[in-house]
């Protein structure tokens, strides 16, 4: 929220950000893009939607087909293609998940338990396969060679973050560039490519597009540092998710990078005996997060996410005060201060 | 081998069908695609060709972007954009091979270590992701949405008979019909979408298109129903290949329904006990070939296999006689003599 300071900043400091402006301006087209997610991802094989159904409905914020909706709408978009399309943003993610939950060996997402830890680890794979070929389907359907090849993009740009992340994973000498490098791929990618097609449908010059893909990629890495933060804090709890995930995980993020790099020999000792050894005690993750506390690591985390929500409010300069743009800033003040 | 019958189809018949006369017409094209294959798979993250290359330089014929580059050139296609879109089609398939080793938990493929066993499922499955994605991406270079929405299908398509033949393991009650809807979804799917493809580059007339795309669908269906004969049958062992994968993995082939459909009881529970509830002891892959011998399971198999040959040489009428014309008759002779 360090948006230059003016009066209605202010104001809107004073009170706590939310995703209900963003919400209800996009209501309408929101629930129109549940429509397309629960018609297309049908098949006569019953397993799929049966099991695509359960991680669909799962209670996500559908963040990212928001971003479309919302960014097209800023663009000045009074068609529908935006609907399906939107929709294509979803179901890349949600085969990410699918995937992610395969590889994490996750039980519980959300609160609930993962699709693989209810139909195992072969049917996740193939209904993420389904869902991202579906997503192609659709977009073909749109017919837009340029939306094509921003999402084609995007999802090879995914796999390859999270193959960084599982090459990084266990390993203490990564470093905040090396993180860095994963967050944006493997998250902020994503949120950028959701913004972009919005601009793309809208028809607006090349720069308005590439204002909004810069403004995705911006907070995708800002809202993933928070996450990552969160997976260590108490505010977490009540989110209604557990603590200490990405811990057991043996996942190496920024707040990890941070106290590692400014522990001692036994603090780090500590850290490649839980994190790269994957011993873990049950007092570990309280130590864990002690040691957080005492190296500030959640705080410069938060600081590292501001700095990159700055600079997704910056990329916004460029379009005329609206809701929509206004919608745009509130959700990265959200994003922010979950992390409180 | 079914044609019928002339002086020159009865001298075919004489020697032993093989790829060489389709191998020798593509070549040069097959270098190509090599090269595109190579190029395309890098990527920053170093695991990522690595992996990729370990599964791609392992030995398979390629033939699905043979079918391709031969489609192409049989509709007289002089250009060179069917050598990035069979790189794709290999793509398509080489992720479905890494997803498909994780979903059966196989160690070995076509005798060598498979991917998930020397790196991990997690990573077999990113980097599966990864060449679907690139795939996706070099189709939107070559920038026609009609191959796009054929290959989406396609890959649509196989992931549903993936999941198909998840729901049919280890269930005896499986009947011909259901194993067909599998066969043609997971495998002759790509195979009819590879050939498909060459005469759209061509762009030949429609009618051209859907008869090589039911040529390559009934090759698929006969190689598939080749394929899971020859895991029962010694003359798998001589081409390098394990036998009784199918049966350790509790897979409901097409042999199976046979010899349970033909079983009697006590047979029934055989089946029931190594496939259903996967308690397997040495002698059993023993047992299970004996009962298909004793049943005709194999020779049944190989029979069907036979009749969709015969549909897919059928479907070759409309085109004039060429060299392509005849090499794609002698890789259904191919296909089927590999049982013998």
């Amino acid at each position: 929220m360090a948006v230059a300071a003016s009066v209605a900043d202010e104001r809107l400091r004073s009170t706590r950000a939310s995703l209900d402006t963003l919400q209800a301006l996009v209501g309408n087209d929101l629930s129109a893009v549940n429509r397309v997610i629960v018609d297309r991802m049908q098949s006569p094989v019953a397993l799929i939607p049966q099991l695509a159904g359960h991680i669909v409905s799962s209670g996500g914020k559908r963040l990212r087909p928001m971003l479309t909706l919302i960014s097209a709408r800023l663009c000045g978009y009074s068609g529908t293609r935006h609907i399906p399309l939107a929709a294509c943003v979803e179901f890349i993610h949600t085969a990410t998940l699918l995937h992610d939950d395969v590889v994490d060996a996750s039980v519980l997402r959300r609160g609930s338990d993962t699709a693989n830890a209810l139909w195992g680890n072969e049917a996740s794979v193939l209904v993420g396969d389904f869902l991202f070929s579906r997503a192609f389907q659709v977009m073909v359907e749109d017919g837009s060679l340029e939306v094509l090849a921003i999402l084609s993009n995007a999802s090879a740009v995914i796999a390859e973050g999270e193959v960084m992340q599982l090459v990084t994973s266990n390993d203490t000498e990564t470093n905040e560039a090396d993180y860095l490098a994963v967050v944006t791929a493997k998250t902020a990618k994503l949120f950028s490519a959701a913004c972009q097609i919005g601009a793309v449908v809208a028809d607006r010059p090349d720069a308005d597009a590439m204002a909004l893909a810069e403004y995705g990629l911006n907070f995708g890495i800002s809202f993933q540092l928070v996450d990552d933060a969160l997976d260590y804090s108490a505010a977490q709890a009540t989110l209604g998710k557990t603590v200490g995930d990405d811990f057991r995980e043996g996942k190496l993020t920024l707040p990890v990078v941070f106290a590692y790099a400014r522990g001692d020999a036994e603090e780090r000792k500590f850290w490649r005996r839980t994190l790269e050894r994957g011993e873990q005690t049950e007092s570990d993750l309280e130590t864990a997060i002690g040691l957080m506390a005492k190296h500030n690591a959640l705080a410069d985390t938060i600081a590292r996410a501001r700095q990159y929500g700055d600079a997704a409010h910056a990329s916004l300069a460029r379009f005329a005060d609206s809701a929509e743009k206004r919608a745009l800033h509130e959700a990265i003040a959200f994003c922010i201060e979950r992390a409180y």
